[in-house]
């Protein structure tokens, strides 16, 4: 490999390393590869660009339109992946481990994209809840919306996955509508700026919107303000030192923090040996502990055994620690390659000396291992490393110490209470993994321990052909934790994309909010003077759009025809004393179903038209019964509307049915496809 | 009024104020009425007895438990009212203040405790969104659930409000689970330690949910931990200061604050004279700016108006403040008391003063005004007073300084824009209204300015008479705002009751999953051996029983009769040429309701049982179409139970129909209420 310049993307033009540059060596032979850094790049020009070009450019744009984006951006690099993949065996990483960090990116940015589409307006404004009615009379209402922060997201990233880093982070604010500079770790930037630029060169995302800072920020955070947000990822004495920046705090600029955490694993106590569970648990154990050796947030750091299981489980799992071929990552044989540096395998080593004093070493030693295909000494290589600890109540340094490496505690509990107390004093963790078959195990652990963790991670039998793997934070799920961990969280869908938005209440009239949130407001002005709204295509309709129906009588025949047309022949509508002894009935009444379908009778317009279809039902309340003589009437409203694809998007008409009284019987919402 | 000690109730123990205490003087007369602090309370005592005493039996207790446990405190308080508005005058306030603070927070208290029965479960886990599906067999899924902080919530509260102050962020506190240790501020402490005794005294508490410090906390703070919290509300200075204590940064523990905020109210372009809104607006204004004297942290600071109207507007507006009358609150015909201290009206006098450099006063002279029933030198009156700022573009100190008191600027603009150039330059506030009937401007409004502020108010002819108020936070509403304002949120609706719970992912098997959010989730064990469903009291269904209806063939006869009774001749159920030129459907196909009413016929058991009703109906989706000669069939699953009154409870059915080839032809949930 050739020495590679890793460059600066910064306000719109590649700025190369300069004088003050850093060299990286490879963690396979050491030599140095690449070189980084920037000679004090103009942090304000980079603000003023993602303020005054990129932020302007994606807030034009709906959400739909940059899931869109992030979709097209996605299978682009998809397309290119190998590169990504040849570039990353320097960082120390196998295939398998590529494959979580770029495809996982790559992944996470298309999840992102199909919630952005399925869960997020086709709109500027994202509606956070249903609206509240404030007045009595419904002239006054509230609900929140979410915008995007006018200002710019600085993403500081970890070593361990340059591309997975970058995109779980970028995915949530590009897709909010935000732009973002990115500033990976320098040990794995070159990975990094490699697909930083294959997005640029993809043409798909607007000026401004990626920035890229290979090297030092320099003072960027200290012209932050309260549009900003920062996302770190990385040790706990770095987030320290940046969540402290005077100008953060004086501003309130948001900072999210993913840091230090000592995930553990616990054995249920219903999982004893000969059960799939305990094969399960040492098979997940070693492969967390092993994968990109050890250099993941959620790696497994503490274990925890029934003391009855203790020595069965020592003994399973160093087997199994013994099978993890460590060398050149290259070779299709390896199964754990090196850790990223030279200065972390030291760090790793004084961590497991620290732990060392506390618990005892029963598997690997830094001293005596066996590398295949590359250099020991040049290497950073390490074994993976099994410590014991019998008391671990009384114990600190295996709680509070993480080795960033493949190391890790196994440790006794007594019974499941003693369990939780141990799991509890990491002090706030990203991931809790609980190998039970049992749920009242389950139930426990998630009211004992749930409040510490940021995520909680059951397998079992049932699960174990599906499951997604202790140490894998997907998309979907929240990925963050407490006190020790930062107290961030990213990730969660959409509840990622809400970290670079403000929440806003809004209160105002029915015809305020229906303008403001494009989803009509009970209330809000009604149009009644077009066509039967079955005729008008999804392009045409206006939101508010009305239909008034005729009324129809519900006669007692029609309750009899309807009981026996369909079965449905329970008391309420078949006799009247027995009714009348219910709470909810004066006596006999309609089928609530047969109302629904009198209502569809009554709005339906019948011929073809762009009305293809009506897909479903939201919401339905029966607010009042319907006796026999009633007659009831139709209201049908649009309330939103959402492109779907290229022929028909889906149209939510807000239904009320009413009775001779105009009482409200019946409340819903209607679901159609309509053609454009 | 005698001189009171206010004392501190700590680890179960009213502590008097002891040596050091400090004096409170009355904000009308200036004589010294109360005596508060503390001569170093036992902190580690404290937090030992929320987290060992009141925690666990607040954990116990579901969300409907803690919910009647509010509402029955709310209504206990509101017996009491009469005593906690007769201490409150001597704090500088209006009958009409008092109402705010007191009753506000009664009402508060009320709101949570009714969005706890009806918004969260009778249960100890909150669920948080829908469960995903993250297996293709359906064997693997994530979710998110909350459960209670394990520590305790430290709230320090401002002077303005004592009892809502209390009141807004104990409710989602303690509806969370969680114990409170509340520490008001010592200028009108007197009215708050009132309230905690009636609180304490009314028993409806469990020990150890409610501590009281009057006087300094010492260094509690240095003893959080992460499943702490801190509330804060009080000046940026302040705030800043608390925020950056060392142990709160090292260890996450949650800081929320709610700080200076420059709040502003613009007067729509629209909105010119003899239109209803410009009345509405110089009435809103006059009233933000006299209410509590001001010294609310959403009051008007700053008034927009387009520069056509700004002499119209300063000169009604000046019109209506020289109505105010000023003088002791005890009096009927006072209109506005005294601020709440000679220290507080120096330091409004001094804001005022660096505002003055930018902008004329035009209105109201500290130094010539009248006040009634009351000696002006002795008690802390000030009048209100407008200034008038002609350049808002170029000035600074009117975007950044809060007079907490009745001080307010106006400023003309140019155009929508201008105005919302001036609405950010706050720099992030609680709330901004707007004062407009054009939908247009609303939008544009949120657009441009809502990422800058927690909540808009709009108000109209429409709305304005059950409009609530520019500066009334609603407990539904989220109450807090960015930069300046704090970065933080309080209320909400239950949003506001997770900032005292933590989120947590979990994943499992559907099973799992069920057992921990007490939630059935499809693919989990089907009870299958039991009576039929609908015979069973809602104490005795358990989550999963299920019941499998035989199978019923929908002819084309069925799809005719059903079409003429009911009136539904949508082509796609009449016409096969028609349906089969539409991209859904095969040919003619039935018609939902048909299906959905076969299925209630395939379900119901008819006689009298503990089913009372059918009362609704959620996430119906038509999923594949049935035609004539298909037959359909139904499952039946127990998925979640809510008590609801004495008599009966909410039962929520997961439905799947699916046809003789076992495809899903529609899903939903249907709600019955079942006695117990």
């Amino acid at each position: 490999m050739n020495m590679r310049n890793v460059e600066s993307f910064a306000a719109g033009q590649w700025v190369s390393p300069g004088a003050g540059a850093r060299n990286i060596a490879s963690a396979i032979t050491g030599d140095v590869i690449a070189q980084a850094g920037n000679d004090g790049l103009d942090v304000q020009a980079m603000l003023g660009y993602a303020h005054d070009v990129g932020g302007p450019a994606l807030r034009k744009m709906t959400f739909h339109d940059r899931a869109r984006m992030l979709k097209a951006v996605a299978l682009y690099l998809r397309e290119q992946r190998q590169t990504l993949y040849d570039l990353s065996y320097d960082t120390g990483a196998t295939l398998s481990d590529h494959k979580i960090d770029v495809d996982g990116g790559i992944g996470t940015m298309l999840v992102f994209a199909s919630k952005g589409r399925r869960e997020m307006p086709d709109a500027q404004v994202y509606l956070d809840g249903p609206p509240e009615q404030l007045g009595r009379e419904g002239q006054f209402w509230g609900r929140h919306v979410c915008t995007p922060l006018q200002g710019v997201a600085v993403h500081i990233n970890a070593f361990n996955f340059p591309v997975w880093g970058m995109l779980e982070k970028l995915a949530p604010t590009l897709l909010a509508g935000v732009p973002a500079i990115v500033k990976p770790a320098t040990a794995t930037c070159y990975v990094t700026e490699a697909c930083v630029r294959m997005m640029l060169a993809s043409g798909l995302l607007p000026e401004g919107a990626l920035q890229l800072v290979s090297g030092g920020l320099g003072d960027m955070l200290d012209h932050l303000d309260c549009q900003d947000a920062v996302a770190f990822t990385g040790s706990a004495q770095t987030a320290l030192k940046l969540r402290t920046n005077p100008v953060l705090m004086e501003r309130s600029v948001r900072f999210a923090s993913e840091q230090d955490s000592l995930n553990a694993s616990v054995l249920g106590p219903d999982a004893v040996p000969g059960t799939p569970e305990f094969d399960l648990f040492v098979k997940e154990v070693q492969r967390e502990m092993t994968a990109k050796a050890g250099q993941k947030c959620t790696a497994i750091r503490r274990i925890m055994v029934h003391e009855a299981q203790i020595d069965a489980v020592i003994s399973a799992l160093s087997e199994h620690l013994a099978k993890t071929a460590i060398g050149d990552p290259r070779l299709e044989t390896t199964r754990m390659g090196a850790l990223v540096s030279a200065g972390q395998k030291r760090d790793v080593l004084e961590k497991a000396a620290l732990i060392g004093a506390e618990a005892e070493r029963v598997f690997g030693d830094p001293d005596n291992f066996e590398v295949v295909g590359a250099d020991k000494e040049k290497g950073a290589f390490v074994p993976p490393m099994l410590f014991h600890c019998a008391a671990p109540d009384e114990a600190e340094r295996v709680h509070d110490t993480e080795a960033f490496g493949p190391v890790s505690t196994i440790m006794p509990y007594r019974d499941l209470n003693n369990a939780i107390d141990l799991l509890n004093k990491g002090k706030g963790s990203l991931v809790a993994s609980v190998i039970t078959n049992d749920g009242d195990v389950a139930r426990e652990m998630v009211l004992g321990a749930a409040a510490f963790h940021g995520r909680l991670y059951f397998n079992n039998r049932t699960s174990m052909a599906e499951a997604t793997g202790h140490g894998s934070p997907l998309p979907h799920m929240v990925h963050g934790g407490p006190g020790r961990a930062g107290g961030g969280e990213e990730l969660g869908g959409i509840r990622g994309v809400m970290h670079y938005m403000q929440r806003t209440a809004v209160q105002g009239s029915p015809d305020i909010l229906t303008a403001i949130g494009k989803q009509w407001v009970p209330g809000a002005t009604e149009i009644t003077d077009r066509a039967h709204p079955f005729t008008r295509t999804f392009n045409d309709l206006d939101l508010g759009e009305t239909f008034y129906s005729g009324s129809r009588v519900v006669t007692l025949d029609d309750i009899e025809t309807f009981a026996h047309f369909t079965g449905d022949t329970f008391y309420a509508h078949m006799d009247d004393a027995a009714a009348k002894a219910n709470p909810f009935f004066p006596g006999r009444v309609a089928h609530g179903y047969l109302l629904l379908s009198f209502a569809a009778g009554l709005f339906v317009q019948p011929d073809p038209g762009p009305v293809l279809a009506n897909t479903g039902l939201d919401n339905l309340r029966f607010m009042a019964p319907v006796e026999a003589g009633d007659s009831i009437k139709v209201r049908l409203s649009v309330k939103h509307k959402t492109p779907r694809n290229e022929e028909y998007g889906e149209v939510r008409w807000h239904v009320t049915l009413t009775n001779q009284n105009d009482e409200a019987v019946a409340e819903y919402e209607l679901l159609t496809m309509n053609a454009y």
